[in-house]
């Protein structure tokens, strides 16, 4: 089929290299002229749909404002019968938003959600998708090249953000996941007991219950840097581990871990903690507690008392 | 080689299975007549080392207690160079204990966490082990039958307690990983958005970052009753998980997300809460809340003021 | 000063009494006709300003539609130079809407934060309140009528929603408060050492760090009802818990705490949790745990493994 | 009465002053010269009992090895019918410990959990104690004179420990309740929407539900210092946070607030997240993430896919 894609990013270029794999016509746009095929999105339009079938964007640019953008500048470029295709990680929430602006000009939409990070050139993308059938099914075959040799793709449903859901609903456990072999990791260097930590990883990815995915990945990490020596213990989040609490709150489903998750990141970008600066200073009015000082020489019966 | 089993329950009686398929000797003791293969434990004992190499026993009883007078027996039925190997979930600080009092009588000890569940049997177990090279030699054989074809064993260190503290944070990290999928699959059920949950869960097992074991695990549970709706929300928790936040506050290692997975299971194991109860108790006293009753008919501007 | 007051539920009610034992002149709208002073907004209006003075209109009904459209119809009603007060638990956001909408007409909004309880009509209630200087001198005396003999009433700042970001966050402050004790008395009632729980919770009363209003109130409902026999262990939550939680991931503030005590509420209210019927069912699918069913007789060495 | 102090830090110096004060003959000790009254312990002792009753030493050093080595020397130095007082933050299972050693001799044991900071020598310590009803007879005028005008003394229970036990859940609750406001405070620190933070505080101390003697002092903390600009955010925990979460876990508690609470001072004082490090680690492999690199050119679609 013939696609246009729009950003082509770490993810989006790796997209485009497997489409044209599978023998795909695509025509990439970015701002950047080292990675654009065209000077422009309306060049981009022009050259979609010449074999007579709907002209297919994909989009796949940051959420929120750069989503918003390309998709009313698509509205004015496409027309009756086209589709949009947002693939990019927008809230749930927007996707009814711009698909009823393109359904203005008779313009389709299906929101995707896409999971594969850099390995999904090879292995694959999980898709997670939602839209009418007859939307879905002008874009199917960019569907079938970007997913898995074996399933990795599901129509989550027909309402516009259903795939978006999906999506950050995975993001959300991923968080947690990460969290659950993270805290573990901390215990085992912390304690001398086990004598090599990577061996123990290495070891679980086989016949455990914890096998998974993210366990090879931390186990690969660990062998190429036994004490994660080289990196900060810093991680940002995107904004769908943030959507996953507040759909929680908003529907009163309890989530202890996945926001704890998600505070430890954010406590993580902190150079020092406020909420502890007021700790201290409860402490210090109260016990006298002159942070950073000896305890006097007799001892300090009650510290927290 | 010649090894005594004690404890034939689910575990103990698959792993006879597998090593005996393995082609070892394996001499099986339980408190079930119809489970067991001698009728005491110095009967079992009496069979093992007749090809003139060291008795081993793998105890595989439940921690605690159990473990505890199993091994005080086998240290009067053993002798100088034979083994015992504590398979069974022992807590960490357990096993110097053990081993330091089998060692009066020139007893090896060696402690090994086993993972693999009802899987085991066919896929083999996982095994994280420690203790002295020389007493592991003795038992590798075993490990070797019953470990994965690919990996699954890991010598964690030569102090007593290594294997099991291994094993310890494992269940930890399993916990965990579980919450993080129930909480995700609790908001999509509960969301009206997405049509049909068990095919995204299917559909994450290829190409995601998410991807796992228990994911497959839970993905079969969907196919088999899309709801749960056979199942209560209730879940027990072993020594394990506890021991893990218990070893996270001893050793100054923040465990939100482990501590937080211990809480919900005991939650779930609460009819009432009382915790809530005191919840309920102080809006009462402040609100004027006149709990499960209607609002009065003007409304309320400030429920919870 | 001449107010109107609309909503008059058990806050309203109380604090027009409070208001007329100032001497103020209070007409008050409610729906219902045994609370109501007059027929409809319209008629309370038209009472208004009779002194020469602006019109002056307290709003005391829920955050949301009840809030929006009974400002929709005060914005009918009122005029140049006359004032609007919401004093209800309105999401901070809103106020910025409203203010705008009323100041359509030259109409000014002053959004008010409310804390006290039933005990606000002996006491006095809180005040946390944003809006220009001009609009809140209009209200001042109703104010000063309405807080605590000493203190308890602030200007958040010039920004509508300031009083309600205020009221808000005290909100969620108040929830980790009391789920603190609730755990702390959890605790205290589960383990046989301490005797009379209840004179605990009296003595902390004085001289302790935890002293409180929450205690006093706490320690109260144990005086009547030592082990919360009479109550459920159940607790509603109003938005504010939820939208602290929301400013606080959108601004992003780590809240492990406010949110855990946001979703033990949450979970309090649920008959049985999906999320542990996701837990059972990966935990027996793992390892053929019969849920409810008793250990096989020889006892069970793993049961999460 | 006549009584011996042992440590005569911060709080036992106080305490010593409050009991002269009420016309108490008190014998100090403490290893530091510029402090004791007296070279040793045994020099203590000797200046007890001149007026024919028994001889009280009231302990008040660090929980653990200091109290143990105190306890041994006295149990040589005292005899049948005197008795020790436990008053630091021991564990309220080394309560047992001693009570039963002690008692090989005939002596007495009560153990007395303190509360009060560098506030009780002018208001009075809170005290929560444990032991026989006539050992107590023996110290209750110290308890009259240490304790507030009004209330703040309990007998917790004739279990050694149950003093000890209830001041632990106490200082649990307190983490909470600190974390409570210190959550609040960031979140309002950081959203620019109220103007002066510390005035909220200061306001929150009349007519609301959150009102206490925690917010009284950390309102004075900010109106020293309104940012805590000359803090770190850095908390100390004494073993009676993690003892109080160890004690839920053991008995089946669930405490997600106060483990958070002291997981939260726990990351305070961590140079670096070695859990943070792992999640960098994963998120690294996964998806190319470049930690502290910018996105590329034309933007980054799937930053966490």
């Amino acid at each position: 089929m013939q696609i246009g894609l729009v950003g082509l990013g770490k993810m989006g270029g790796n997209m485009r290299t497997r489409l044209r794999k599978a023998g795909h016509t695509v025509v990439g746009y970015d701002f950047n002229p080292d990675l654009t095929d065209v000077p422009s999105l309306a060049a981009m339009v022009a050259e979609l749909g010449t074999d007579g079938s709907a002209k297919v964007v994909w989009v796949m640019v940051p959420a929120g404002e750069p989503t918003r953008s390309t998709v009313a500048e698509l509205k004015e470029l496409l027309g009756e019968g086209d589709l949009v295709v947002d693939g990019g990680n927008s809230k749930y929430t927007d996707d009814a938003i711009n698909a009823a602006s393109l359904a203005e000009k008779g313009i389709g939409f299906v929101d995707c959600g896409v999971s594969g990070g850099v390995w999904g050139l090879e292995n694959g993308y999980a898709l997670m998708y939602g839209g009418a059938p007859e939307d879905i099914a002008k874009v199917q075959p960019a569907f079938d090249a970007l997913k898995p040799e074996e399933g990795g793709a599901v129509h989550a449903g027909p309402t516009p953000g259903a795939g978006h859901f999906a999506k950050m609903v995975h993001n959300g456990i991923e968080y947690a996941m990460m969290q659950a072999y993270a805290e573990g990791w901390e215990l085992l260097e912390k304690v001398d007991i086990v004598e090599n930590v990577p061996a123990i990883f290495e070891s679980w990815r086989h016949g455990t219950v914890i096998r998974s995915w993210l366990l090879d990945l931390l186990t690969e990490a660990l062998e190429d840097d036994e004490h994660l020596a080289q990196l900060r213990g810093y991680a940002d989040d995107s904004g769908e581990g943030r959507w996953t609490v507040e759909a929680a709150i908003e529907n009163a489903v309890p989530m202890h871990v996945i926001a704890s998750s998600l505070f430890a990141r954010v406590t993580s970008r902190q150079d020092d903690s406020p909420a502890m600066k007021a700790i201290a200073a409860m402490r210090n009015q109260f016990g006298g507690h002159a942070v950073h000082t000896e305890p006097p020489p007799g001892g300090e019966a009650n510290p927290d008392a």
